[in-house]
């Protein structure tokens, strides 16, 4: 086996993290080398958030034009072109992918398109398709993702019974689709599907839908998609999915059949973390299981000596920007840069679609259960102008306090979403109700129910 | 004339900043009365951005349809009904203005409605319907707003010829309107009636549309809006408006004519300063001729002993927002809780539809223009995910920078107000690249074009 030039920093998994800390890496003067074995941009470009938000930003006329029609204010009609919507998403994100490349290559990272199928001390062993090569390297940084969760009972097999990758590749709207699952995956694709025509029954094996969140957020988001003529049925467990003569048939506990032409399967994730030799190097891990063994980190994000591993693999928070945030830290670290415990401050995460949801900080019932004394203060959207304007009035933006200081935003409404970084700031400051008063926000403006609910009233959380 | 209950704070003008004012008071415990003489909410809610923000969320459907239809991607007609999207609009409008009447009852403030005939040292006096009474004050804030500019060459005369106000009546979409003025009120007003089907063609006496925006913002504007199919035409001289057989015909000083079904003329403000008495108080005015009369401010918005003047009648900032702050500021003078000058920080402006615009802090020229060496830092819109999704990639989001701090947003492109509170607190703080970096984006998110920009490289402004 070749050993290549050595690299200063070896990069597993070319997802948002992996390129992130790459373009760091390489900013920093460091030798880096990117290994990757399928495409550049991870399930976040070519499986996940950017396709879902092509798809959701194309069909959004729809959205809009049911809200007026509801109302009466508008009447009309939109047909959309599902294998021209695909091809599109796909030129996008081929496109993007190019641009990454480009970057990457810019800034004299070298990409190895293969896999890593031994990771040793101060050496990886890559197989490509011209055979395999060793890289020695100094610091290891693993970014390797994670996959949709797959259980027996419900496994995609490509027919009626589908993951959200095979989703993302139909070209014939379903009329009918089941989906299993109501996190921020599900919930996205319900809206777009709905949207595009197809009537929706949504599952979760919770009490409720978008379990992660404020139990107020479900009840609007439950509401929302029930008007909109989307079955919600919370708190059910799925016996068997599975394709019959073609369609897709769901068995829950009770007995009771429910038919589509196609299912969904949005279940969760697993980690990428079966890497020959992690085990060795001391590498241990959370969780029940092999495929679901996420890589424990410690305070420097480090899984063993010189060896990081930063995004959904190490299981802390499966989002894209916490993944890039924890890349760019590692290589900081790595550098020599910084000796500090790796602190991110507020994390934002939304749930994209209408309405979106936005959460970051710290929910009241959280602080509560840390023998703390939150306070919370909030407002309906439905004062709002922008939320009047687009007939989207369910919704609410609740601040949680402590000490009189913003500790947490929780929100959901049209359009929410776009205050994360700002109520992401608010919670890393730590705003008083005087900043808040003092700062101008742009009228009429959707955010402008995000300042509401900081001069509100407060009440106990 | 009876004399009724005296009052701490007597508030001329029921807008934004007045109700406010007002609102203020009553919090700190001063007894507040506001004046007003027609009704609850001034401009701004019931004649401006509000019914203008309705109409364009409401007609959304028909943009975005327009945009995914350029790219193939849908097909379909949206037909709205413009008499109920009056009715619509006008039901929200009346609906705030209800609110705002039970806020102000609630928090104790005496509205009387009528109109100040005569402000003296200490009293006023109001002629209401049911006669004139005289209101004694301690403090009086002067909140009276602005209206239309009016020139005889193009005055509207309520048949073919119109202001804002009767545009916001009409319950037929005309077949092709004229609009003279492309500052923020002719560009909204363009998008809307675009969107309901109007042939429009938008005319400016200024070398270019925007004229108070960055020439590159200028640039996209005319791109965009040319590119949907209005007329756009800067550097022009109206030689005179008027309706002819029932039409509009505007003649320039070429001596050629443009006709259309209806004409909106949008040029500017005047201030609503013509109150008997202000002159033998000392007041000051600025601008040429008693309808341009903006009143003089010092730099605690006093202009005379105990008279504030705040918002567009002062002639600082022609935006609610910003007659708002300016309004809770003087009311704070007032109590003694600030005795400090005047300071409001960034303040964002944004022009809205699609695309929208926002400038806060400085522009890079006027900062040259000062001695100053600015930098700036940009990235276009083209690569953010959800500008591809909209099919809405023209814009640009530029930074200006002044010794390594954030002086400065400009930006232009679907949305980007939505960035206004945010990028205003970052002026404000002086943010630099490092705090960028650090600050956790959500992702995918237009205001990731913003982040982008931050990190970008920067050139000499």
């Amino acid at each position: 086996m070749t050993s290549v030039d050595p690299a200063d920093l070896l990069i597993v998994g070319g997802g948002p993290a992996g390129v992130d800390a790459a373009l760091a890496g390489a900013a920093l003067g460091l030798q880096t080398v990117l290994v990757e074995a399928a495409e550049l941009g991870g399930t976040c470009l070519n499986r996940g958030c950017i396709p879902t938000k092509v798809l959701l930003g194309a069909t959004d006329a729809a959205d809009e034009l049911a809200a007026q029609s509801r109302l009466k204010l508008a009447e009309g009609r939109i047909i959309f072109s599902l294998a021209a919507l695909q091809t599109r998403k796909d030129r996008l994100v081929s496109g993007s992918r190019t641009a990454l490349a480009a970057t990457l290559a810019k800034a004299g990272v070298r990409v190895d398109a293969g896999r890593v199928t031994r990771i040793s001390p101060g050496s990886a062993r890559v197989d490509t398709p011209k055979g395999p090569h060793s890289v020695p390297y100094r610091f290891c940084i693993l970014a390797t993702g994670s996959r949709p969760a797959v259980y027996p009972s419900m496994a995609p097999d490509g027919r009626a019974v589908l993951d959200s990758t095979a989703l993302l590749g139909l070209t014939q709207v379903p009329e009918s689709l089941i989906i299993v699952g109501a996190g921020a995956i599900g919930l996205e694709f319900a809206d777009i599907f709905h949207r595009l025509g197809a009537k929706i029954v949504l599952l979760d094996g919770a009490e409720r839908i978008a379990p992660a969140e404020d139990p107020d957020v479900s009840k609007v988001l439950t509401q929302t998609l029930t008007r909109k003529g989307c079955v919600v049925r919370a708190g059910v467990r799925v016996k068997k999915l599975a394709t019959v003569d073609g369609h897709a048939v769901l068995t829950l506990d009770t007995g009771e059949d429910i038919h589509a032409e196609k299912a969904l399967v949005a279940v969760g994730r697993f980690p990428n973390s079966d890497i020959p030799g992690l085990a060795d190097l001391g590498v241990r891990f959370l969780g029940d299981g092999p495929s679901r063994a996420w890589i424990d980190v410690n305070d420097h994000l480090l899984a063993a000596p010189n060896i990081y591993a930063v995004g959904d693999v190490n299981g802390r928070t499966l989002l894209a920007h916490a993944a890039s945030h924890q890349a760019c830290y590692a290589v900081r670290h790595a550098a020599g840069k910084t000796a500090a415990p790796y602190e991110p401050g507020a994390i934002p995460g939304c749930i994209y679609g209408n309405p979106e949801t936005l959460r970051v900080g710290r929910l009241s019932r959280e602080l509560a259960a840390h023998g703390l004394e939150p306070e919370v203060s909030e407002v309906q959207l439905a004062a709002n102008p922008m939320a009047q304007a687009h007939a989207a009035t369910a919704g609410f933006v609740r601040v949680t306090w402590l000490d009189g200081r913003v500790a947490g935003v929780t929100a959901v409404g049209r359009g929410v979403a776009a205050m994360g970084t700002l109520a992401t700031l608010l919670v890393n400051q730590g705003f008083t109700r005087d900043d808040a008063e003092h700062l101008i926000f742009p009228h009429p403006g959707l955010d402008e129910s995000l300042r509401a609910a900081l001069l509100a009233g407060r009440k106990k959380g």
